[in-house]
């Protein structure tokens, strides 16, 4: 226990208003990334994977959406314990390995890396630790520089996260980085305008128990994410479900019991959530709708966030999400900076 | 409603039962899928991806680990939505594209295997439906030869798939199948053997609300299909985890009141669930231990299922997941046969 645990929740408090400082910080510093970026586009990769635990999976994911859309790359997430039960050595020539870590100290991924790295991979380590093992391990680095991190649930790290692999996916494509720019400001208004509606979300799913989290395209992400936020600091049992894989039969779980919190933003895919909203709101659930389309859809309550460009959206989503996540626990009587039975980093094989 | 729909869970019950008999048909038609493998083996693939939707998607992530550990290429699974959506265009040169799906029906699927094709992959439709519009949409097909499947819930279709999968990519390398001769008998003695310990189980998690599955490596598929079977047929909340995932946040969630589902077999990956069983065990959790390591971890109940190559272990860890979704639904007062608001094939995009 540290001295700032004394106020349940001040850390994740805290550090989620960190977090437009953050963002500014890292466009601040786009030009590193952009060095990182041109090695990558320089040795012309035919192939990513992305290796990840816990919140930084989902960050590899969004990474994974950004990949295959803006860089035309097939790219899919590893599975470490191929490399560390299994001892697969894949040949991995052509292939850009991305690893991705706050504290760049996980035992797994630093064995992918270095077997990516043996293999013939371009290894590269996202992390909030400059100094860390993960990065000494790859052959490229990038800081998300986002400060430490004393709460136990990851938000500032997990949003400076994404918005790094966005600046760096961008440039190895040739961008400028410019739908980006707007971040900090449009981050600072999400966390002022949006906290009366975060409120009275709190209120409203003070007692649920069940809870599925739903979203499509770059927003999937955000949707396992805030399962995750969730059971971590709420202890509650929120499952996340692509839009599309819902409909294909976890949806028959979904009734008038279920909350269901849907990402919601201008583009394709909330585009392509209408479909999925239609169903489970005829199945009688509570649907909460979280996103720049969340006023433009079917839902029982919406936590407006302000546009831009769709595949930054989940930066911005994700902060009425932590808010969420840090109201329903204070709510039910929880420390979300102490959550029962988990440590900062986490040392599986 | 079909006349069959009359008795509550008749099909799911009928189709469970017959996987033995599936089994041993696609074993004695394995010439078929080793002709599909000498093509691919020709055109040395460098990169995977396999694309599915539910239950084959798990059917998909088994495949993953498969070609990562046996054929020692890189991997992963397809998001449909980045081609559907997005208008993804990937270079595929040199990728095998493998679509998964019982129906072969999906249009997702579909425009993912036409789009992979297109963009230079060698792709492959892996149904149950050898007319079906995946078919002729991919360049090379195998047919899983389960028979009609009746039941809204997949149960002969997904095993028949995973033992397709292993029979070609075991072909790929070259392998004879050996391994995967004992498994008709294996099921059968699966099916007799193990129904007192499901039965047992039904009695104990018939009021549980909150559950939680757990798998490593190969068995993280069996996982995964457990949680889906569990949420479609007895409308439960069930959460699937790698072993490795749950102790990096959500096993906060975690407690007396959850009922855990560990798949444990012999093996690399059954070996690494202990230290899991000792964490959740630890915070007062009822674990239920399925698979050949049952007897051998700690476990309130267990699910014995007999030995085999750990790589097949899938195969047969399923068969007792699918009886305890059958009699928890029944128990529960639901038909398995007609879950609610389901349909057999689902049209998303």
């Amino acid at each position: 226990m540290t001295e700032a645990a004394a106020t349940p929740g001040r850390n994740m408090t805290d550090e989620i208003a960190q977090q437009p400082a953050v963002f500014a910080d890292l466009l601040a510093g786009r030009d590193v990334i952009g060095e990182v970026a041109a090695h990558i586009a320089k040795r012309r990769p035919r192939f990513a994977l992305l290796a990840a635990r816990g919140s930084s999976d989902h960050a590899a994911l969004y990474a994974k959406y950004l990949i295959e859309v803006l860089l035309g790359l097939p790219a899919g997430l590893a599975s470490p314990s191929t490399t560390t039960l299994y001892g697969a050595q894949p040949d991995l020539t052509d292939v850009l390995l991305v690893s991705v870590s706050q504290s760049g100290g996980s035992p797994d991924l630093l064995e992918v890396t270095e077997s990516g790295r043996k293999g013939g991979a371009l290894t590269v380590a996202v992390t909030n630790t400059a100094d860390s093992p993960l990065n000494a391990a790859a052959e490229l680095s990038v800081d998300i520089r986002a400060g430490r991190e004393r709460a136990v649930a990851a938000t500032k790290t997990y949003s400076a996260t994404l918005l790094a692999l966005y600046l760096l996916i961008d440039a190895v494509r040739g961008g400028t980085g410019a739908n980006a720019q707007p971040i900090p400001d449009l981050a600072a208004s999400t966390l002022e305008a949006g906290q009366g509606a975060v409120d009275d979300a709190v209120r409203r799913y003070r007692f649920a128990e069940r809870m599925v989290t739903t979203g499509r395209g770059y927003s999937l992400a955000t949707a396992a994410e805030a399962a995750l936020k969730l059971a971590e600091t709420s202890y509650l049992s929120a499952r996340p479900f692509s839009g599309a894989d819902l409909l294909h039969g976890p949806v028959a779980a979904v009734d008038a019991e279920t909350a269901v919190l849907a990402l919601c933003s201008n583009g394709r895919g909330g585009d392509a959530m209408r479909e999925v909203l239609d169903v489970v709101h005829d199945r009688g659930a509570d649907v909460c709708a979280i996103g720049s389309a969340a006023s433009d859809v079917r839902a029982s309550h919406r936590i407006p966030v302000p546009d831009c460009a769709e595949e930054l959206a989940p930066v911005l989503e994700v902060l009425p999400v932590q808010r969420l996540a840090l109201g329903l626990a204070l709510a039910r009587g929880f420390d979300p900076d102490n959550p029962r039975g988990l440590r900062k980093v986490t040392r599986t094989r």
